[in-house]
């Protein structure tokens, strides 16, 4: 779209670049940054369901993806629609941040979970185990998939996702997420300034394809993976979940209840398996697990 | 303390470590990642406030720090106490997630915009512009500090905080936020898996030793500085805000409306000063903006 209002992915701004005792002004692009509200419809009914600062673009994606991690909806044709605001008593520069999730029931469902800032619910408890034990009350179940992949072709994964980052290379200040198939090759990258944002994009991204569950995928995040990320990868049944950095303990405590694969601190030639290493072989010799 | 429930900041996790097309199983240390839920009591009363993914260890820092950012306290004798649950109806693991902001009025404040995800209230508008209102509505004013400080000096920091960071050597996992004096001296370090976690800590370390405002700091945050890093910073009066990588759009016009220095992408001799360079001295040339 060519709005001029809606906001782009970087913006310039006037900076002073200071190098080796010398200063001197310069433009510089920097991520943008804006608040993103998402609202939950049905039948005659709106309510705001959450307020994310998030990277715009593939904000549709971002809404549906984020309504499906957090269980609202469990398929695309649960959607009557995702779309901009566009009541004109919304001031035109807040239009590209409001988008509405409009689901095909006639009532809303119930989320007074997200009234309470973060999706902890404190009526099972609030410890790390009482937050898998909601996932797993929530109905998802440990992966079971039999798929097989050898170590090399996920070292060979953050180089392609660096090489598909366009964007970084003009504001160094974006998380990445990335979907790739079994075999490595590229499905679907998304960034923002939020890592979770970028996951639930990609998300989104696969809902719009029917191409949920991510069974056959292999997910690529930038920096740190935290408990949320691992939670969306289990809703979504990705079985591979690789991190350019390290993981939390939640997060591998998470990989191991939900069987999911997770690999992190990749450095070159060189990893750490986390769980469910059954799925990773080694070159020729077989699951690591298996030796 | 020495309570064996007590969570640390790193926990030991069993796993494969994978090198030029070896396997072997080892142990690893991980950042703990684990819930914490902030309550707000006043008189008889008693509510949910929030509920944050943290490291734990200076969590009752980061309680009256939350409470001090987000404007519910301005000032440390409006606590009459923050403290664990003991409830002895509370499970042991939980004891240590869940801690008590007691007020010293009778009457819980008003935080029903805590009840909306994130802080941003659709009242007051959808985008980044009425964040800034918000901020300002909220009595917040631009700073006025006359505090100078030669970019050397800046430039030394991010080495001086890499090595106070002893955890980050254990896990590798962890953002930081340290405070300077602006002669270039630590007061303060905290860490924790989120960023806005630690910068609350630093917020709450200053509240209880009676160092609010921190009109003559430096704050230094690992990585990079978003928004919310900024609007923490405004608040406490911090004057000058160096991140390790790069500001959001967002951060910087915040930096700007508030009069808040901000530098980013500190590399060796290299940085770039996106607001407020009248307070960056260029070694003995006086102010960057004065040339």
């Amino acid at each position: 779209m060519t709005d001029p209002v809606r906001p782009g992915r970087s913006v310039e701004r006037a900076i002073v670049r200071y190098h080796d005792g010398a200063a001197r002004y310069a433009t510089d692009a920097v991520v943008t940054e804006e608040p993103l509200e998402l609202r939950l419809a049905a039948g005659e009914s709106v309510r705001p369901l959450a307020v994310t600062m998030r990277t715009p673009g593939n904000d549709l994606e971002l809404a549906a993806g984020f309504a499906f991690s957090e269980g609202i909806i469990g398929a695309a044709d649960e959607l009557s629609g995702v779309s901009y605001c566009i009541d004109p008593n919304v001031d035109v520069e807040q239009r590209y941040n409001i988008v509405t999730i409009a689901l095909r029931t006639d009532d809303l469902p119930d989320t007074s979970r997200f009234e309470r800032h973060f999706t902890t619910n404190s009526a099972c408890g609030v410890c790390g185990k009482a937050n898998l034990d909601a996932l797993r009350d929530a109905g998802t179940q440990p992966l079971d998939d039999d798929i097989r992949v050898a170590m090399p072709i996920l070292l060979a994964l953050p180089d392609a996702m660096r090489n598909a980052q366009r964007v970084f290379e003009a504001t160094g200040a974006l998380h990445a997420a990335a979907l790739f198939a079994s075999d490595g090759s590229l499905l679907a990258l998304r960034e923002d300034v939020g890592r979770h944002n970028a996951v639930d994009k990609l998300v989104g991204w696969a809902l719009a394809n029917d191409r949920l569950p991510l069974s056959h995928c292999i997910m690529l995040v930038s920096g740190r993976a935290s408990y949320e990320i691992l939670q969306k990868a289990a809703v979504a049944r990705i079985p591979i979940v690789c991190a350019i950095s390290a993981p939390s303990s939640l997060a591998i405590d998470l990989a191991r209840a939900f069987n999911v694969t997770l690999v992190g601190f990749m450095r070159g030639t060189k990893a750490n398996v986390y769980a469910g290493e059954q799925r990773i072989l080694q070159e020729d010799r077989g699951p690591l697990s298996a030796q």
